[in-house]
């Protein structure tokens, strides 16, 4: 039991959201998140509206949230409507302006997640009247920017804090926490929680394909790189300011420095890149993983990560509060 | 007080290091740090051997470390002799292969601090003997590489306790860490103090421009760059494993997607920058600080900014400690 703003908003015992892992974040795993205590999320992702609707049936009567990808809400925006429809714990919208999505979301009464990885969309965001802003650092696994957890997490805390935010938003770290250091380390940081993506890859309710899995848990986080090597070979559009983090192989390796050599090599590479995604081939697909694969010793099942990372973070904390009484 | 094997190491009252900032850490700085509890760093930098007797004439009967860079010690291997000679309370090398200068450090008795960006690097220090590791993130301002304080430190420190590492070396975390809430969150990821860097050069006793001091105090975290834009500008022979973080200004602007152009016009871009350091031209010359710039509000003495980081890291622990209990 760790109370704080974020666990009193959604009513939890444990201060962790599941990240909304498109491709790896199913509805088995978010049900798991928040039976264990947390809140976790269906990764909605690019948005496939049959997908997450299974999705959201495999999680049952478990109270889970649903992140989608603001910048591909354009492409088809009835999925927001769909997800809405079904009334989700929470809506967690990354990447991207969500400034039009936001009415909808007010009117279907779902508390709204803004995932930012500056100060100025920290603003924006809570311009915007997010109930939770997550400060999301480089150190992620999946897309993000530069700036790190370590300083964007108490800068975003000043801000809210100090009489021009305005804001009531509940501030969440993001990027590189994957056990009770990384958790009570955010909470020194000034956040009231934290969300964890890479670690629950590697659970036993992660969708991801075996082989990615075992990558993640047997790589260094000297291992990963942010590129735009995937996003070109999968074909995705995503706006240049965002890259994806993923583990470094060969095919980052010939191409992270000839982006204008896979953008002529395309109509090869691409359907060898997602036949690789299918086929769990590291090599050529993309481990989507942060840094924190490097604190990670085994697969397991969610709820065991989100007890052992809470229970971790407790103890530490108390060690370091009685230390100094002495 | 607060009490790690850091500051039984050293015979500190506070587990905090200054970095030692080529151009902003002089023998004043460092041994302000030293008083107020912790252990302050000349900036020795790039080997000026004139300049760092100076510094440590300066410093005075006050004990404080000298830190050098590796790499830059082949053009004049005298300068570790004369350092030596002088007796600092450590020798800090960070960036590029230590080894060929451990034996002389081993053989002066002065206590070894090596400073790295990965967990490889990190394995090789160990091997080398080093009595203090510092795991610096990329937030850090100045040199550094790709990976984040969050990540490197528990990485390291779970290396460090195994049983294949064989080093007792007492693990230290640098980048992004400006005040007690990111030395509290050091403590939690597993480190025994920290390294403090761009808060300091925001201090009274900085040798950093006024100009740089006020464009480091008034900057937010978003408003930082890593980049190589600026050691190609002042001609340094930098490793290309590294990059230099510093506030972005019209200089990096024109020529951090240019480097090609940036090198034609060396001849006359490299004394515009050089004059414009010394001018305190903060458009041209770059301030030389990290992410954590957006957590400093104002220039104050270093001892102030050293008991205000150790009270609130006391502060936040005991806080979330007794939480525990109840």
């Amino acid at each position: 039991m760790i109370r704080t703003r974020l666990t009193d908003l959604f009513i939890l015992t444990l201060p962790i959201l599941s990240a909304p892992m498109a491709g790896a974040g199913g509805g088995a795993l978010a049900a798991a998140v928040s039976r264990a205590g947390g809140l976790g999320f269906i990764g909605g992702g690019y948005g496939d509206p049959v997908w997450i609707e299974q999705q959201m049936t495999l999680a049952g009567d478990t109270p889970v949230g649903v992140g989608l990808i603001s910048w591909k809400l354009a492409d088809n925006p009835a999925v927001l409507d769909q997800v809405l429809a079904a009334k989700p714990a929470a809506l967690f919208l990354s990447f991207g302006d969500p400034a039009e999505y936001v009415p909808a979301i007010r009117a279907a009464g779902v508390p709204l997640i803004l995932q930012v990885q500056s100060l100025r969309d920290a603003q924006h965001a809570a311009d915007l009247g997010a109930d939770v802003i997550v400060a999301q650092g480089a150190e992620a696994g999946g897309h993000g920017e530069s700036r790190a957890t370590m300083t964007l997490v108490p800068e975003v805390a000043d801000w809210l804090a100090g009489s021009g935010s305005g804001s009531e938003a509940v501030l969440v770290a993001a990027g590189g926490i994957a056990d009770g250091r990384g958790l009570a380390a955010s909470l020194m940081l000034g956040a009231e929680g934290a969300v964890m993506g890479t670690r629950l890859y590697a659970s036993d309710e992660s969708l991801a394909h075996d082989n990615m899995i075992a990558a993640s848990v047997a790589a260094s986080g000297d291992d990963s790189l942010r590129t735009s090597v995937p996003d070109m070979a999968r074909r995705l559009r995503w706006p240049g300011r965002y890259s994806v983090r993923v583990l470094k192989n060969a095919f980052t390796r010939r191409w992270q420095g000839d982006m204008a050599g896979l953008a002529d090599a395309i109509e090869v590479e691409a359907p060898r890149w997602v036949a690789a995604q299918a086929a769990g081939d590291t090599e050529v697909a993309n481990t989507i993983v942060g840094e924190a694969a490097g604190l990670i010793r085994d697969r397991c099942p969610a709820a065991q990560i989100i007890q052992e990372t809470a229970d971790q973070a407790e103890a530490l904390m108390a060690r370091f509060g009685s230390q100094e009484e002495t």
